[in-house]
């Protein structure tokens, strides 16, 4: 298992950086940036990472989220408690038997992630909080993930490696085309909440390389494209 | 079991700020202070704690370590990894079997806790880090602390309830100063190391009251002074 980290529009530096630092410090080194709100490079990123600077230095930058997790095997996302129900919310030991490139997102500081962005993810990680202060800073949150990911020791029995999520995206929006020529969706004010289930199903169903294709085919095939 | 975060003379009010956020994000509100370098009230530290700030308005300060852990049953230290062996190493479970107040210590923010301080502790808790870059950012090892803290389940099997911190020193320093006049401590160059050694294995005898009391009268006794 190879680890991303995945900051989804963070607002100030200060938090990349310790963000960087506290990757570091559980021997995490790939961090990815999508639109960093202050700009980039950061000044501050790099002072608040200390020893950890390195990090920030070599982290990549994403213009959009699906770009950044497009190369990934598996996608979890950090969500407050109970914030979204239809994904499997995932423990430490489930995810040590991942294989493939697994991507960690963490989202921004005030709003978190949209639920169309946890729509494409594979599972959510959420940390029990307390219900008088239950919202953790992202590099608390960060420090936590880190920490659990470094106790984890490689599991025997492995997942299958699940096809590349940019390539799941191309599927979802073909199927979502397919299913609009067909009148699928009737009624316009239950399309999105209609579009995020089957997104949902999708992305939860561990679809491999060759599921993928298959699905193309069955797709194309009920549309009498063959 | 009751908990409190005892930070000794911490550097930066925002460090303070970030420790008592992320307290209150897993339900622990008692905080106590020793010497903050920049002085108090912190503006910088009520800022920096947000919805916590409670915690911080309500914190207490001490002058110095001792008189911070002095009503205290248990106290446990942070450190990094392998700093010093001659403590019990706690897991959280163990932590899970103590009673009464029980205080968890973080350092300084680049020197940590001195070798006297911790020998007045009762165990430590270490977080393995990277060799890469060991040292964590205090608010991040208080978030790591808390968050296991916050798992433990309560335990059947109870600990003896150890005596308070202040009557253990009280004795110490009673023996140390009836060993002094018995002229135990002969070769100067090596007393700090051997009241050291007292200090830690008294420190982890887990004495209950009753056992101060009997010690205290084994010395009178044994120096004649029944």
């Amino acid at each position: 298992m190879e680890v991303k980290l995945i900051l989804v529009e963070p607002q100030l530096g200060e938090n990349i950086g310790a963000v960087a630092r506290v990757m570091s410090n559980f021997g995490f080194t790939s961090l990815r940036i999508v639109s960093p709100r202050d700009g980039w490079p950061s000044e501050k990123a790099i002072a608040m990472a200390a020893h950890g600077a390195f990090v920030v230095e070599e982290a990549s930058l994403y213009e959009d989220f699906h770009t950044a997790i497009a190369d990934l095997n598996y996608v979890v996302a950090t969500t407050v408690q109970d914030r979204y129900m239809e994904k499997p919310v995932l423990s430490p030991k489930k995810l040590s038997s991942l294989i493939g490139k697994v991507g960690l997102v963490l989202g921004r500081e005030r709003s978190g992630l949209t639920n169309e962005e946890i729509s494409y993810c594979d599972a959510i990680i959420t940390i029990p909080t307390s219900k008088i202060n239950p919202s953790l800073n992202i590099a608390q949150a960060a420090a936590i993930c880190c920490y659990e990911l470094s106790k984890i020791k490689p599991s025997k029995s492995q997942l299958p490696k699940q096809a590349l999520r940019g390539d799941l995206k191309l599927f979802l929006e073909f199927l979502e085309g397919e299913l609009e020529k067909a009148n699928f969706f009737k009624n316009p004010r239950i399309a999105p909440t209609m579009k995020r289930n089957i997104r949902n199903y999708f992305t939860r169903s561990q679809m491999t390389d060759q599921d993928l294709k298959t699905m193309w085919g069955i797709i194309r095939a009920l549309r009498g494209k063959n």
